[in-house]
């Protein structure tokens, strides 16, 4: 079987601290739903992060569960959400956000999922005109779905551009965390004024676990709902947070999204060294890179990677806080062969 | 604050071995999404454990997560849901299977959760009715939502009654487990011929995770969209699946819940003896003792327990795998002295 | 074919006066969407009749069409809908309202669909938990679907006490003009301080036509996107609105209901001259007398007539505007044979 | 106030014959919900006039009303509609069809509305695919919104290749008497082998009234409750029966559309004479012709046109089975001036 070392940044493992933090939370009966003392903290720390004391913190059980939740919460059923045509919550959700909100998709244009804030001006003409439906929130992707970083100019910009038409505005950030770690900034840098930010865990060290950094609580009434409703209010949600406590406790999550990202730019420059273009630079941790047909073929004999689109040559390389020099060595040493 | 011992089963700690394999599990990249071999693993422990070879199984996050995705693929927004006036999916799930499927909710009148199979015969009179709301599906809870088990006979007859009537019978396994063990019979005893099952594990010592067996997927079109639409196709599913491997391990789930129940017998008889009385028979691990208001507000100085009504003197005491017989005689000692 | 004359009042014919003010409206080009003049005057003159100088007037095509957009503006999804046992909104729209809100139906004990106020104190007793759904709105019917009728005191006292608990407070008023007819008061008093009212036109002598008389606008955000979504923003709204018009002028709509009520009466009164019971006392234009299967079996024959639910003897016959002395003294000619 | 004359063909008056039709119609009680014999009669006639003896045929009381049953007894909510940039459906329902279905709306690109089949290829890629939401239906327009026509050729080879694909295919012919007309061929040619059809009356000269020809009923299961469900029942169904009824006998609707078409043409070429440039050749009804700011709120002072797109210069004007010769040249006689 091919190896899911580059498959995704979902497919490694667990970091030890995460674990070690569960099993010392395994301690007898807690209340559950929340009402737990490690909840309180993981609470507390995540607000810390990204310096916004007065939001409120919920807690999912994966990306799309809380991109879901967020936009459920965002939108009433005769508005849209407006999202680039990358934007997960449009191609890898399977419908979630529509089927859950009843709203509407728009999609704007992007490049790499990095949205001119232009764009917004075309989208809100008809507001007021009961013939269409009315764009009431935008969500973009820190880093996007094509491994890019908005900069903290860039997404400060558009985020007050979208605040000044009126728009509620969602980061998923199912790997902000690289997208933090790469600019090297404050957390609240990266995600600059969002209204609801979705703060990714999985796919940087944790069993299983995203949570929902809401800043502006007054404009989400009926999250709390949402995620009961779906299935994502933990009974023992001790566990999950215990997770959060553990990744932000001496900036793991940011140290483990460091190497994620330093792993991604060995893999990208090695591959350009090899002759190989880049489908998109490499800004985190994830590399597009142009393959031809047989060297496609050959590399998955070996590794579990994708094509997101089958018509176009780009192969999504994934590195994680786990890869390893030696990991990455391998594939371009076997791309120089090919 | 008081403890959270008898709050709920979902306030315990989970079992070691669940801890184990999760540890076991967590060794470099895997497949996501279930493509791993410890899902395979345990989606075939549980078609052993419920003799049901061809059924498909799916994990969730939560029990509200697992009941929603069942319910949602079992009908059509014109069709309706029929459940007990005590259901789990009426009443605890804040509307999210209505929210979910835009299928109407009709109650139907039961004791402590057992419906009498001729009810179902009032619910239907008006099929092909193109003004009424055409019921598709009855979900029932094995053990019910008060801590009482449906017989193998009595489950059977209801569930034939309901084939022949045209229904789809989804039962409510949040504690399945404590059935089984109170009946002490093969688990598919304990589910009849359900068409899809909700197999509790949060309640009975995993840190969460339940499953859906789902014996006739043929019926259930569309259940893996809504498994991933609200976020239950967990990425690193590898770490729900090895606790269910754990669990159904030399029958360690059945094994916890044995012991659930034997405790809640003992508080049970426990608080006979002292002169209390029952508001339902304690047939699985969970007790409803009415309680004096004077006695109930010192008994929650102590514990984390509650009256599920306010209007109403019964007061619920759950029990869990982790529950001790000092535990217990600790509360009846309680009771006693007041 | 047996007769349609006493199946509904939505199988009468349309008042002449009523196509009178359709032929007259079918002047040239008008603006569309509620653009136009005869709108305006519709929108006036049932301002006027109910005393609302404030509120919003929305038309729909249907009682089912208005019923759906009110109760759909009414509830977020995580919110419920308290209603009667018998409500049309419950039983014979399809589970619609549920279908376009996503909230849950909750079910309160009435008499006839006169439901004590007192039985709204034990919905409401789980505000705020976030497990349970949340109830928002009541909805009543004026006159009943059994054919009562609430008194002003009554329907002030329920209004009120609705109001106190934080509900909004629809009524179903597709026979609104046959309890006004029946109290012989003026509009206003017949629905109390109600939110939001179904004011039926088709069952009255319209073609087709009801209207939503929203008297706090406020509080049903996006409803004139519900109407518009669901196809009941008439593009040629002049030819709804003139029928309006048209029975709002001399209280055509109240003497219409009036005559209903008189023949309902003389129908009523006749049966249990003649030795057959009600089933409800007939306070408007509806009679329910039970009929023994045989006597049902005959008079069907003859007449289309309804026993609304098979297992009960109760038949239902309706009166209309169109119902003469003669039709009634018919049906009694041959009760009395039977 | 400015003329609404060339604002839509839906604000024109009813054609003399279908008030007399509904005043045949209005003669004592009849079965209400279409089981009276007008239903019948109008159903055969629709059937007849598309060649299509086993469709079923629903009436729905406007354009928006069938697309959205049509479309929401189309697909799954974890399926998409296909639909062109400027589908009615996708930009001046208002979000209804998504808030019915909880299906996400694909954007195709097109030409005026009209869509290559090849870019259907494209869109079913990721079938089977359970994080894709999966296309189930395409949604055309005929004649389009922008008054392009599909010749027979072109419209059987897109459905072809749909079908080929495996998707459902939906006619939105709230105009599909003006393409007729325009092909002059069997309205069957018109609409190709759809599997549903909007068959548009309000547009053509009825009151209020459109209808929905059902081909493969089989393959939209509960159509008749979503009919029911959003209000679109009529209990006095005749009414809108009788209208269709009298539109079809000896091919009104169709002479309808072709004056309607001819004015269009008068309209059109009036103005290419006068040096305008037309932003979409003129097909059918509907003429798009650019007009400098200036002289379009010179214009707008005397007729109600629209620009769709406020930063674009084309302007709609719509001619209507009422329109005149004289009309027509005033308009042209203004722009002359102007």
């Amino acid at each position: 079987m091919p190896s899911s070392a580059f498959a995704s940044d979902n497919a490694a493992p667990a970091h030890p601290n995460v674990l070690d933090a569960i099993t010392a939370a395994n301690t007898g009966a807690a209340p559950s739903y929340g009402a737990d003392p490690i909840t309180q903290r993981a609470v507390a720390a995540l607000r810390t992060a990204f310096d916004s004391p007065d939001a409120e913190v919920l807690f999912a059980l994966t990306g799309t569960g809380a991109n879901v939740i967020a936009l459920a919460a965002s939108v009433r059923p005769w508005q849209s959400i407006l999202c680039s045509d990358i934007a997960h919550s449009l191609v890898d959700e399977a419908g979630g956000p529509v089927r859950l909100s009843g709203a509407q998709l728009t999609v704007l244009p992007s490049d790499d999922g990095l949205i001119d804030a232009a764009v917004l001006d075309d989208a809100v003409v008809r507001r007021g005109d009961v013939h269409a439906s009315q764009p009431a929130v935008v969500t973009i992707t820190q880093s996007t779905e094509n491994g890019r970083v908005w900069t903290p100019q860039t997404i400060k910009d558009f985020i007050d551009h979208a605040h000044d038409l009126g728009l509620l505005v969602h980061v998923d950030g199912a790997r902000v965390a690289n997208a933090v770690a790469a600019l090297d900034v404050a957390p609240r840098e990266a995600v600059g004024d969002a209204d609801i930010v979705t703060v990714g865990g999985t796919k940087n060290g944790l069993l299983m676990g995203d949570a929902l950094l809401v800043r502006r609580p007054e404009l989400f009434e009926g999250i709390h709902f949402a995620q009961k409703q779906i299935g994502h209010l933990s009974s023992k949600q001790r566990f999950i947070a215990a997770q959060f406590e553990a990744m932000l406790r001496d900036d793991l999550w940011l140290r483990n999204a460091a190497h994620a990202n330093a792993m991604a730019a060995r893999l990208s420059s090695g591959m350009t060294e090899r002759g190989l273009t880049l489908a998109s630079p490499t800004d985190a941790n994830e590399v597009f890179v142009n393959l031809p047909a047989a060297t496609f073929a050959a590399v998955s004999e070996r590794y579990a990677v994708h094509r997101l689109d089958p018509r176009h040559p780009a192969v999504r390389f994934v590195c994680s806080w786990a890869t390893t020099d030696q990991e990455v060595d391998d594939v371009l040493a076997l791309l120089g062969q090919l």
